[in-house]
């Protein structure tokens, strides 16, 4: 596929695809062709599930997910912060590709930049392919209106633009304000809408039923498409702070406020999965769970874990970048399945258009990796390399067992701005020193001469595009 | 029960305890009195299973025992080192009482000390009460004769006395010996035989082959008293460095040494499960798996991991004295729960004794509270409070979610002799908190008004024995 595609084509082309399905028996049938539902936490860390390990918060339906599907222990997100973290997810491309990057780091309120037309989403790639494509949650590729999720192929959205700690209302500062949070302190207006009419429903959003909300709406859209094939992309505006829950799920948790709002996304999942049940997709419905980036761990009790992994959000450490990945498909995605081979939000596009049997895009040079054989069967995972970036600097690289950190540096502390260059590159085997404390490198000479060659060989591959997040008007 | 206890009443005891059973209709009969099986690894920390988040190494067997039974994650040891954390399972009271403990921390090749007469052991308790009693490993509460397992309740003994790094060959000095460890370095005897009747059978100990063999042991001991009730107590010798695992485990794990010796006490795990189920006592036997103390942290790749807790092995803080803690009978013990409330192999005395319907005994201070409603039903557990001790010296307590050290000290580390004196206390909310970062003391003065009445209470009822471990001979 080659973009720009004439939005006129669009339903023609649609048309010929599924016309091409109904005459060739090697094609997938439309009946056969899986949903897809990504559920996407906001800064939920990789120890903050009771099936990676939390000690105390409960979280019985995301475990049931995972003895039912498969639990990744390797799973990566894109970035370590927001906004490029989902533009990863969405793009299959890493964010310094697509602009999605930037010394602010993230988009803000006043930001004018955002995902660019040129790129393409899972989900236009799925719409093209005939699929229905829903939106609920939040975006945070671009809030104005050439950048929102139903331009880049969704056909629906019902969620917040950016980040739920936005907006702040003036007056109200520091910390103290996300001590006893008040949905009123963070003016974030809630948008519903089609292509071309999207419009504020709500403002400021009332963040403690969002959860809920957002679940409602996800439950509705599976109802509504249950005889189409869809894709649903639930982009949870929470843990991120301020926290919120619905009243619910007050002091429902053991684990304080934090607690209760990740036992209020549990009881999501479990929404979302029983509603595939009763509609009779849960064999044909791919489901993965999973998080932006690592816990705001300088948040303190309003903060998640990343278990035994070093550091978290904004971090090039595992905390910021590795994150809980379930998978759950039912009969196609082996039950009670721990996976330690190397996957990445990147690997969803590709994934999910090889389970679709969509074309994937040309015009576009694509991170991901094909995941289909790995999740559905015994195949190893062709993912064996990952590249850690902060804004457009690579500051580190994974190669099998493997990770050097070239430059490493603190987020959101004190010693923030600090850059420690590495040369000869701190070298830690994840593998055995989980929580990447021992280094390695003087004993290891030639592991990191194959990583600097992994270097290298990304390098030469990469063009970087202008930044969005520092884009001025 | 009293002690001392003659000898030669215990046959008639024994006849009238079975006979009491089979004459009342409310006595357990002797064919519905569980079996138990205890099963206790050295230095294995609480992060160290899968099913407790670790992300490498593979632990189906252990996994899968916890999703068909309770996984607690509170769950504590007596001690924090090996021979006082030893003395409180198998004896039900902190360690102060019975004198294992001291200076020296744990019993020594050279050490003339040991667990006194006048205290009961599970073993001794359910001996009187019917039971066959059987022992498959490390003891360490003494290895004079007078000690040895078969002087303290248990028919037969199969295992090493002390420690696997014990007898270290003269000339092997430091760390290295540990880096490509071979069993002729460690001078370790292995003793077999009953009462009266215990023998040297070998040294020193193939420890390459020993997590193999002392599951064969018990594996033949479960075939062996099938058609009675009995206790089987397997300490395995491992995690403890040196490592070691049979050949069929190298290079087993992706997590290098030590996960190869945790996924063969895995499998051996699945073995005795496997021989449960095969001589129909699944259904009638609780089956308890956890560790005797955390992780030997300054062992780096050749130690275990307390996952997102504070510190290991031989400090008073979580990662030392909380420890993995599965639950299993089936039909019995609920299925696939997570179970938050506080438990400690303390406990596990009187819970057995309860379950067994054997009489507790009455001229020693037990510090253990029945769980037989909390692990097998919905009871709240009456476990309310932990006191964590360093030697004889209280260092830390915990009631309900909050804990005050009132000293901590490393351990293993250069400055592992600074004592670190906290007045007030240092706080933490452990629900929350689950890494002791965040000091609240200033904030909750009510909580440690409460834990120092606790402190008082159980000072108050505290007689300490002379040390064992201290013993001069």
């Amino acid at each position: 596929m080659i973009k720009p595609m004439l939005r006129a084509f669009l339903f023609l082309f649609s048309l010929s695809v599924m016309l091409s399905s109904s005459l060739s028996s090697s094609a997938l049938l439309a009946a056969d062709r899986p949903n897809f539902v990504v559920i996407f936490c906001d800064d939920l860390g990789w120890g903050d599930l009771a099936c990676y390990g939390h000690p105390t918060i409960a979280t019985p339906h995301l475990d049931r997910m995972a003895s039912e599907g498969t639990r990744m222990t390797q799973f990566y997100v894109a970035a370590n912060v927001c906004t490029p973290s989902r533009a990863g997810l969405l793009t299959g491309r890493y964010p310094v590709r697509n602009g999605m990057y930037g010394k602010r780091r993230v988009l803000f309120p006043d930001s004018v930049g955002g995902l660019q037309d040129s790129e393409w989403t899972i989900a236009e790639v799925l719409r093209e392919s005939g699929y229905r494509t829903g939106m609920v949650g939040k975006w945070h590729l671009g809030h104005l209106p050439q950048y929102l999720p139903t331009e880049h192929g969704f056909d629906s959205y019902y969620g917040i633009p950016y980040s739920n700690d936005m907006d702040k209302v003036p007056g109200k500062k520091g910390r103290a304000v996300f001590a006893d949070p008040d949905y009123r302190d963070f003016n974030v207006p809630l948008l519903a809408g089609t292509a071309g009419n999207v419009q504020q429903i709500e403002r400021p959003t009332n963040q403690n039923t969002i959860t809920r909300r957002y679940t409602e709406k996800a439950v509705e859209y599976i109802q509504q498409n249950q005889n189409e094939p869809f894709f649903l992309y639930l982009a949870h505006s929470l843990p991120h702070v301020p926290l919120f829950r619905d009243e619910a799920f007050e002091n429902h948790s053991l684990a304080g406020l934090y607690g209760d709002v990740i036992e209020e996304i549990d009881w999501s999942v479990g929404q979302i999965l029983e509603q595939l049940r009763k509609s009779k997709l849960d064999s044909n419905t791919l489901v993965i769970f999973t998080s932006d980036n690592g816990p705001w761990l300088t948040f303190g009790d309003q903060g998640g874990s990343a278990g035994p992994l070093r550091n978290g959000k904004g971090t090039t450490f595992e905390g910021g970048h590795r994150v809980p990945g379930l998978i759950w498909m039912p009969g196609t995605v082996p039950a009670g399945r721990v996976h330690h081979g190397l996957a990445s939000t990147l690997d969803l596009l590709p994934t999910f258009a090889s389970m679709a049997g969509a074309s994937l895009p040309e015009d576009v040079t694509l991170d991901g990796y094909d995941l289909r054989e790995t999740l559905t069967g015994d195949a190893p995972s062709p993912r064996d390399r990952f590249f850690y970036y902060r804004d457009d600097r690579l500051m580190a690289a994974r190669l099998g067992r493997y990770k050097a950190h070239f430059k490493t540096q603190d987020s959101y502390t004190k010693d923030s701005r600090i850059v420690n260059d590495h040369d000869p590159p701190l070298l830690y085997d994840l593998l055995i020193d989980i929580g990447e404390k021992r280094n390695i490198a003087d004993a290891r000479p030639e592991v990191l001469s194959k990583l600097a060659e992994a270097v290298q060989s990304h390098r030469d591959g990469m063009v970087v595009a202008p930044s969005q997040c520092d884009r001025k008007p």
